[in-house]
């Protein structure tokens, strides 16, 4: 998507070696028209599979699935990362580990969400080590709903975290893939 | 706004004497055509009022406040419960007790995001005890931007937070004012 690599090129902010801030437009500040045409394209990408669901992890994948489950016209579920006290009855759970935050954190889905009937599309912001789409990915097969793939808005693959996942036959797109941020220069795949 | 009433009272569910949940199309699953209709009559109210940005708080008031941002014309700020390791530079912070989860959470937002020439729109999903409220109102009051009011989903008035903020001058809309919840029967007011 060459609007979203420009952006990126534009706003976005390479710190250390591996971190790349995009908090200006997609996970701290919004721009909700872009926003809109980035979830409209994860949904032309998988447009004919099927759809009936979609499912994130809070906080800053929800502004994406929410947009690409308005484009399909399905219903939006985001896993949630600490029990409410009112969560109640059957969960699907996995653990992620958060390379950024350095800790292991705890995502529930309610059973009543996700079921056999469904196609489920994943849908993050952000693609790098593959630990939260592991776990998003862990949650769909508990529910026994067919897994129709993963919409990523910005992949670095350098980490080699969709590498894996696209191995064990996960269909990944990603509207814009990074190969490289060598001395803060960004390069695209 | 009556769909909202009407979606309360067929997909909300009283649970003890004062928790409404909603978790079917507004905190747990989302229905983003319904989000986008609720978005777009809180950008309704505050129409006319010179909003330049909308800030609200992780995670249930991101997609609400995405589908306000995107009627209205402005970017989306959400404060942060937790501080990720790219989060550098300066901060507003405020300190919210959730009676849900009965603990505290230290919410940030990063100053460039907010400053003096802002006009700001806040948004939430739920006002009760107003604790998450009075923090957004606290962290816009450090930024030295106008506030043009709070857009709410739901208002469980009884718990009286709106009461609070509406006397200290406050402008609160919100689209569902719940009166009370007595033996699981929802009035609305």
């Amino acid at each position: 998507m060459q609007e979203l690599r420009e952006r990126i090129v534009t706003d976005g902010e390479v710190v250390g070696r591996d971190i790349l801030k995009v908090d200006s437009f997609l996970n701290h500040q919004i721009d909700p028209a872009f926003i809109q045409r980035i979830g409209k394209e994860l949904a032309a990408r998988f447009a004919g599979e099927g759809v009936t669901k979609i499912l994130t992890v809070e906080a800053s994948g929800i502004a994406v699935a929410a947009a690409a489950g308005l484009a399909l016209g399905v219903p939006v579920v985001f896993a949630k990362k600490k029990r409410a006290v009112t969560q109640q009855g059957e969960l699907y759970a996995a653990e992620i580990f958060s390379f950024t935050r350095r800790e292991s954190v705890h995502i529930t889905v309610a059973a009543k969400f996700l079921g056999p009937g469904d196609v489920v599309l994943i849908v993050d912001d952000f693609l790098a080590h593959g630990e939260a789409l592991n776990g998003l990915v862990d949650i769909v097969r508990q529910s026994g709903a067919r897994l129709a793939g993963a919409g990523i808005v910005i992949e670095k693959k350098f980490q080699r975290g969709g590498e894996k996942l696209r191995a064990a036959g996960l269909r990944i797109e990603s509207l814009a893939v990074i190969e490289s941020m060598e001395a803060g220069v960004i390069k695209f795949g």
